[in-house]
């Protein structure tokens, strides 16, 4: 058996070490809606550490109602991952953050500049870049990206019925979960869901995991779903040989993050199993064979951590965003 | 001098008593996207606690980019107000939760009783009704109310510098707040921003302190910042008495919830106190009237609560809310 346990902690980068106060800077940015050009979307509402790390909708919704074109991914032990993104085009957790901001149809700030010159506007947050990073100059685009990065850090969902299990409580596991763990084996899905994070072998950052989706293209699910409107990395790319490749995603907490897949088209996990099964092994399962499947996926949900709430540094007397 | 101190603790209904399941089930749901129709808005969303219990825009905007068509009030110490909204449409915090709930253009629930089926179908949120208000049947949509209102009674600001001052901490206002303090009493702002949270004198609940505004119509400001386009508490009661009859708002924590006014117009604090002088009392102040009055105005910034957020009860393989 090949399984592997959540690690402890993930990978620090050299050059954004973690501190209390950079988290803690970091967790204020992530939660603040100002990084939006009209005050009302965050990190949060798309990735909501309060749920799921998502917003278990079929796409996200930004600025002035816009829908993005994929799904939001879990932010739960994203720092696990050796890239971000769907199709992976952000190398590390600190370039991904620098993505939604400048997003016109998810944040919308219309350059790093104005978002660097909102922040600067703030008081007390010149105040905590100051102390985290050193100096006047230090609220910076990159240093924004890196405070909430090393918030993401900490985001991590230890200790479930699984890494119990994997660390020798052998009751942590239902009967029917450990036929389940048995199945992803024998039908071929451990053959990319593997590692750490269920997301594929550990990788150097900056390395992507990728896999065709579909593989196997003609079958009912494929139309019925909408999954070759999206060319995924190739999107990102340009290069033909991307063409329908994506990054493997995690099944850590799978179970709380409906709906399935990069267009959020399929409803329950119950039904996105049998459309994997179809689509990458071309294989068709039974009621139970899902329904075991499924209760192997459910005891991968960790604890999500307690968040206490920041309190935003405010600008007396008056307001940043636009209307 | 006729101020008051915040009280400890605002009134608690005979028929709402607080315990902490409550509360902590109100958290919940204040801070659940679900409570809007696509899963993206919560009431947290415009009255947000981590900041200034509001969204500082001019007018919040719901499910779907909808604005709606006035500035969202501060929730912070909103249980010491005797009315709700600005036209003092809802007599409690209970009344009041009902409302942005099934506004189309807020959270955009069709019915209070779909409302009451999608929280009837996540099941960690049953147990917790039955725990707090008994029986199976307790989810209700009067008992969502009544959750969420319980919470909202916690969201209180003591220990501004303006309530220490009170208590005999002479030292606890500036010079200039002080000077401030007389000004607004020998202008007339307290003729109505009276009583412990400036809004007029304490009253029975669900009985309103309204005032004209603007009464003095013939001056710049009310063209400029379209002061007469809503007419009010009449747009609730079609009652042509309340032509322009408005709830008087609170100053507590008002250096915070920048833009000003029931339509946001206004984008400082000292451009709103010198309309509020020439518009409610027909006077000009100085500029250095108006600096003195804001540093009092500031010095009713009370201590904002750390909140811990809530993990959300979830639905194990699939999704509740619209796309």
């Amino acid at each position: 058996m090949g399984f592997e346990a959540l690690p402890d902690k993930p990978a620090i980068p050299a050059d954004n070490r973690m501190s209390a106060a950079k988290v803690e800077l970091g967790k204020q940015l992530y939660f603040d809606p100002r990084l939006s050009v009209d005050g009302t979307v965050s990190c949060n509402s798309c990735h909501n550490v309060i749920a799921s790390g998502t917003d278990n909708r079929p796409v996200s919704v930004g600025v002035a109602g816009q829908k993005g074109g994929r799904s939001a991914p879990t932010v739960w032990n994203a720092a696990f991952l050796s890239v971000q993104f769907w199709d992976g085009r952000a190398a590390s957790l600190e370039d991904q953050a620098k993505g939604p901001i400048l997003n016109h149809v998810e944040m919308g700030i219309p350059s790093a500049e104005e978002a660097v010159n909102r922040i600067r506007s703030i008081p007390g947050y010149v105040e905590q870049f100051a102390v985290v990073f050193g100096g006047k100059k230090s609220v910076t685009y990159d240093n924004i990206a890196k405070a909430i990065a090393a918030y993401e850090r900490t985001l991590l969902t230890p200790n479930s019925q699984f890494d119990r299990y994997l660390k020798g409580d052998k009751k942590a596991l239902s009967e029917q979960a450990k036929r389940g763990m048995k199945l992803v084996e024998q039908v071929g899905c451990t053959a990319c869901h593997n590692g750490p994070n269920f997301a594929g072998p550990a990788m150097p950052v900056g390395t992507g995991f990728y896999q065709k989706f579909p593989t196997f293209e003609n079958n009912e699910y494929v139309k019925k779903y909408n999954l070759m409107a999206d060319t995924g990395r190739h999107e990102a790319t340009k290069n033909e040989a991307d063409q329908h490749m994506w990054r493997v995603p995690t099944w850590r907490n799978v179970t709380l993050t409906a709906p399935y897949f990069h267009n959020g088209s399929v409803e329950t996990l119950e039904e996105a199993v049998r459309v994997m099964a179809q689509t990458q092994l071309g294989k068709t399962l039974t009621d139970k064979e899902v329904g075991d499947i499924v209760s192997f996926l459910d005891s991968l949900t960790g604890k999500l951590p307690k968040q206490v709430l920041p309190q935003l540094p405010l600008t007396p007397n008056r307001t940043l965003t636009e209307k």
